[in-house]
């Protein structure tokens, strides 16, 4: 019973990990998408989403089932509920790397990224695949370092998205309007890949190691 | 035994309509803030997103909790997971409402929405308040006519978002960049709150009456 029960819980590991998979690379073909005017490949992000969200109720049913069947406590319990909301965590990523798709589709042929910001916006886009390739790592092989460079990727691309706005509204920027709603909303995006990359690298510290970060951050 | 455990998934509804009580006035004091450039309201909205915040880090506890020391299954189990999940969607709705309260407060003491766009933002103010309402009510009473109301004025929500790109990008629009970024993040925000209104409408509605809306949107 027991046997099957961890079988159990490490199926919950891989496939949280599959999800996140999908998610890196809805990341990674997104900030594609978007630097290069692809129109096919934002197509097929748009697509792709839809396997994440199904994966999501997927999870969050056999989690339930779990707490059911089991009636898990201390550790076991502590899996199962994390394994909840990292999965609603990843769902939202990938539902972000939908909404970049969205945007370089509706810009089509245009880029939406206007090029006095392509750099600004290659980093954010480099930093966030990255985010997202340490975060299915993380949750293959629980190597706490990760989590480490999570965070220092969340700072980096709070600061890019600040550039960002100092860019919009320095006084050089001749961007059109719709160039400045577009910018904004992508900055916001970029930045919200990192604040969910570290939830769930708290997440993963605390199931680890029982213990919140040092910055006393709700780990839950 | 399940006496003790009745009053306390009941304690668990009672503290989730408290919780949703905070989100309310944080988001009518936040609108009133952003309407009428109160910087002290609008400090005051900040502030008091640590109570929010804390209410869900306590629920989030007890949920946790009791499902270690009850092992509850069906209706027992569904409740809890769902509180769990309620508790996460009104944090950010808190969150939303602290975000809409630090663009009035940076804005001051200019409005940060433009004078042409005021109208439209009060209609938002006025439907994501009625979704705030509506949802304490909703986790009060059980009562699922309110989930219907919720919905339109999420689509209420979708469509004045809409309005304000409309506007942003129409030929007549001769805001600042500094005002196209904080209305394209407000409206963003706006546009949230109904979403989450809906996400905790749909919950209930399944915690009710185990059926899955008719558009099969995913309710777990």
């Amino acid at each position: 019973m027991r046997k099957i029960f961890n079988a159990e819980l490490t199926q919950l590991g891989s496939d949280l990990a599959e999800m996140s998979r999908l998610v890196e690379v809805a990341i990674s073909n997104a900030g594609t998408a978007l630097m290069t005017g692809d129109l096919r490949m934002a197509e097929a992000v748009i697509v792709a989403d839809e396997a994440i969200d199904s994966l999501e109720r997927e999870l969050d049913t056999r989690c339930v089932h779990l707490l059911a069947q089991q009636a898990p406590v201390a550790t076991d319990l502590r899996v199962i509920v994390t394994a909840l909301r990292m999965a609603s965590t990843l769902e939202r990523m990938g539902d972000l790397a939908r909404h970049v798709a969205q945007i370089s589709r509706r810009s089509y042929p245009r880029l939406a990224v206007p090029e006095p910001l392509s750099g600004t916006f290659s980093e954010m886009n480099a930093a966030a695949v990255r985010v997202a390739q340490r975060t299915t790592t993380l949750l293959e092989t629980h190597d706490l370092d990760l989590a480490t460079s999570i965070e220092s990727d969340d700072d980096l691309l709070d600061h890019l998205h600040e550039d960002t706005f100092t860019a919009l509204l320095g006084g050089t920027w001749t961007g059109s309007s719709q160039e400045t709603v577009d910018t904004t909303l992508l900055s916001r995006y970029y930045e919200r890949f990192g604040d969910h990359g570290v939830s769930i690298a708290r997440r993963m510290v605390y199931l680890v190691t029982g213990e919140f970060l040092e910055d006393g951050s709700p780990v839950h």
